[in-house]
């Protein structure tokens, strides 16, 4: 049987784990990044569809396709993130499950259903934007997730050709603890307003 | 800075973590889904609106109910399983932002905009669902999520009156490694096929 983590992994997952606001100038490398696909790619997706698809936006001109299309409020902190992942959701996923799902037809499930389609890939891709969250938490990065932005933008910057939609972004890099930029944290409902038990 | 988690942790969270069909008979108690709740519940959600609502299925009663709504593949396991969590979305969460984003007027923003509600209710009880998934990973329990079952009857036998509607499920115990029921792992997109950095 598997133990509980250690305290210490437990408060950089959980527990103390922050969105950041403020970047140091710390940099991300490449190496970081598919050191945490590497984590992630391993998260369950419903008859493993893995429909994310990632851009890791991290050269100023990548930077500044990205910039026009972010909310005000996101877009002076997000230009000094180290990298900002796009988590685009693909709705052609089905296309690879014959690779992904050998074992039986299950790319037949979704031809001609949209709304299967939809849902399965909205879902499937966001379980696994999650997961990015928390593997990058567990290989020391902080991260600062937003869904402030113009879809439609992003869409044409980064995915035009393609049936990927952007789905939620999420800046990765070295947080800046300083109280000044790092909010005080919201509270969380309780167990007993979240669950119950039957 | 935080450091890298443990090797042993990557694994159980990630790297050798698998669906599980097949449960042990090993109860999860009370306590240790008040533990998961009390982990999952730090992950973040957009204006920290935090839809999701989940019931604990573990009765031989709540099972019952719960039976007629899984799909043919799904029913035995996950009668067997301990617990079965349903991930209900909340569509009236923004009701609750006054307490959870005391900081602005975050409610006015949902209010009178059914497709934001629906698009940020079900984005973020997901994300949710996926921090549950590895907060239960973190806690020495194995997960079998699924998304094979009656959206509505599960509604009817657990969210009547109320604008929660069902996302998906994760049944929860110790599984059973025996071969002859944890399928050979799927394979995974590599690096190149889902990301690109730019």
């Amino acid at each position: 049987m598997n133990p509980i983590l250690p305290d210490a992994s437990l408060d950089q997952l959980f527990r103390m784990a922050r969105t950041q606001n403020a970047w140091r100038d710390e940099p991300v490398s490449d190496e970081q990044l598919r050191a945490l696909y590497d984590l992630m790619k391993w998260g369950p997706t419903s008859a493993n569809c893995s429909p994310a698809r990632i851009v890791f936006v991290k050269s100023d001109e990548a930077k500044r396709r990205l910039e026009p299309a972010l909310s005000e409020g996101n877009r002076a902190k997000t230009m000094k993130a180290p990298v900002c992942a796009i988590i685009g959701t693909d709705h052609a996923f089905y296309e690879k499950l014959p690779y992904l799902f050998p074992h039986t037809d299950a790319k037949s499930w979704f031809e001609g259903n949209q709304p299967l389609i939809d849902t399965t890939a909205f879902r499937n891709a966001t379980l696994q934007g999650a997961y990015l969250i928390l593997a990058a938490r567990s290989i020391g990065l902080d991260c600062g997730p937003m869904s402030g932005f113009d879809n439609a933008k992003v869409d044409a910057a980064f995915f035009a050709g393609t049936q990927v939609r952007s789905n939620f972004l999420v800046a990765l890099g070295h947080g800046d603890p300083d109280p000044k930029v790092l909010f005080p944290r919201s509270p969380r409902l309780s167990f007993d307003e979240a669950c119950r038990i039957e």
